[in-house]
């Protein structure tokens, strides 16, 4: 008599984003021909630049020709991508060998599927704001109680508040599994050293571990700003960081990302190496490689040119995010993030709860966008827009914006 | 204080397939220069056919212009897709809908992740031999204690032998997963719609689960014999399938595979219904969908054109199969399989364990295999040679078989 995971009834509601598609998608059905402006969720809407459409053309042709023809790649990556990702963080100083980078489909699925390698009764900490993947993951695997309404019960919410600087303050009670997001979705507020430096303490003291997601690191413009934990002292032996193609290179659907375990990261019941190996039988049994294809489109994404045409396209998002910022900034509306992320977080304005004002946004300005609680209790009142999208349907958007939004 | 998921260290023994490649490459090491002829890995060796690679150029040029380009999917795999494999079905008779079909980056994986829906407290069967993934799974989630050099106390083993013609008899225990693959791999064998019934009629009485994996459907060329177990009535309420491109494209390193969970299926406490959505939730968490390029690669190998190239493909391995069996079969060993599957299974000759034929095989013929043992206990004492290779590979592989080796 097979039974089900009940954790899974345990999830407060439907995932974020499938809500949105439907409220968005009842809208249309009821107001059809309208055509309505997303800066909903965080996906990329430029086409590839032309030289990773070249690499991963050049993957195709491998494939049709018996001396490049490859199969089974191994799980954890191609070698010369996870030598081309050992270089790129040399050239920030970082020392981190290809072993510790494992090559896979996501940072989504990585950052979810991290957990199962640690014990089930760990005590897991979250951004308040955070993506919801952390918490429902945890939910799924049984870390969690029930929802309150106000988080579940068993995880421990690190409020993200305009008088943190939406980053948080260490936890009072004592944690096991720290996710930290920087550039952070949603806030777009980016940690700074000495921020990160007070959790990377707090892990090495109490023999935590930290999820750093760091996969929007490319935004980062300001020199003084940690694109990688690693960048921290004594973050080795304490981290895993996860990173991704998806928005560095514009390529979204394509799917590849990394995940960095170093050698030295240890548990309270573990030597240096373990959870290394750990990962990697994972990835052994749960996962059999990304797609060569993709790869060879990561590799290209790599080469300097392919470095310079992504930069750019990282750059006009940006100039998104400014359009976004200054448009509301113009009508009154409180804004952080933007600068050094693609996500303009707002404060709902009129005391609106986040779902009153996409309900608002998409019915008074046909613009999608995200509500901040759906990222957590602390989002409540708040609200993501997104930055990518193109050029022509972003200022349209913030010109609606400006002018049909009753507030 | 965090803690690792301790049912990592039940784990019996590396992955078969990387201790494979150490053995291997350790003998290369010690004998530098020599070629070693592969018939271990199930893994496609010839170059893709040209209408699935005109499919992924295809997937890649859409993604380089404004009008085509695409972000993330859907999780569950892009609608086209889902409709072409329901396509598909109906051409054999089978009714199941696009919204039944979840698309993936791997069989492996999913049949790897589908236990995560079900309580941990499922009783789990699996034949012996199996595809060591199932039993590994289960093992990392808690549903097996420690190994004892017989397999894993708390797993339920159901021997497949020459004596039951590789399908097993049914279990005397209630069991509640149940894992059933065919055609077989390691041993070959495919079930016919008799046996699969049994299995059927077992599952719906006990409010069991059937896990089916059919990878290797495309091998089947009698007409009699059932390549999806939805062939067998009853099956939609009890069974969740999967398939894969990996082998019916020649397409391993590119990753694609479908699963297919019927809305009928259902637990002894869930409704119709609830398995479904449950998986929906699953890889909306923890997967983000199969890249995009390769769905349209995907598409294309489903395209009449598509399926004639890759069918002829099908036949070449089998031929080569055929080949295997022939020049074993010449030099008095007993095999199984191959004939509606790329694996031939031998009985080791001489009374030899399967790790010892593995060492002579490879150095006394140069030929590298799989030892049965490694897919169970009651692999013991067989060898699986996979027909995937070069044709000139295979010749000459037999051919060393059969001037070498020592019985």
């Amino acid at each position: 008599m097979a039974r089900i995971n009940k954790n899974y009834d345990r999830l407060a509601a439907g995932y974020l984003f499938p809500e949105i598609a439907r409220r968005t998608n009842l809208y249309l059905e009821k107001n059809p021909g309208t055509e309505v402006l997303r800066l909903g969720i965080g996906d990329t809407t430029e086409p590839i630049v032309s030289s990773v459409l070249d690499g991963l053309h050049h993957g195709v042709d491998q494939l049709g020709s018996v001396d490049t023809y490859s199969g089974y790649g191994p799980s954890e990556g191609l070698l010369s991508l996870r030598q081309a990702l050992s270089d790129l963080h040399a050239e920030s100083g970082l020392s981190i060998e290809p072993s510790e980078f494992f090559v896979s489909d996501g940072a989504k699925s990585d950052s979810a599927n991290i957990q199962g390698i640690f014990s089930e009764d760990c005590i897991v900490a979250v951004q308040d704001p955070a993506y919801p993947v952390y918490v429902d993951s945890n939910v799924i695997a049984g870390r969690a109680g029930n929802s309150t309404g106000e988080g579940y019960e068993g995880l421990v919410y690190m409020p993200c508040t305009a008088e943190n600087d939406f980053f948080p303050d260490l936890p009072s009670e004592k944690v096991d599994l720290i996710y930290l997001c920087s550039p952070n979705n949603p806030t777009g507020a980016v940690a700074t050293k000495e921020q990160l430096k007070s959790f990377v303490d707090y892990a090495n003291e109490h023999k935590a571990v930290i999820f750093f997601d760091s996969a929007y690191a490319s935004f980062i413009t300001d020199p003084n700003l940690p694109r990688s934990i690693f960048e921290i002292e004594g973050a080795d032996s304490c981290s895993i960081e996860f990173n991704s193609f998806s928005k560095t290179a514009g390529f979204t659907g394509v799917r590849l990302a990394w995940t960095i375990v170093p050698k030295a990261c240890r548990t309270e019941d573990s030597e240096p190496g373990k959870l290394h190996s750990l990962w990697t039988r994972r990835q052994n049994t749960f996962f059999n490689g990304a797609s060569n294809v993709v790869q060879a489109g990561g590799i290209a994404a790599l080469s300097p040119e392919g470095r310079r045409q992504t930069d750019e396209q990282v750059s006009f998002y940006l100039e998104n995010a400014r359009i976004i910022n200054d448009g509301l900034k113009s009508m009154g509306i409180t804004t952080y993030g933007g600068g050094n992320a693609p996500y303009v977080w707002l404060k709902s304005p009129g005391g609106l709860t986040s779902w009153e004002l996409f309900d608002k946004l998409l019915n008074e300005c046909k613009v999608v966008g995200t509500p901040g609680s759906g990222f957590g209790p602390a989002g409540e009142g708040f609200f993501r827009l997104s930055a990518f999208g193109h050029r022509d349907n972003v200022v349209r958007a913030v010109d609606s914006i400006k002018e049909n939004l009753v507030i």
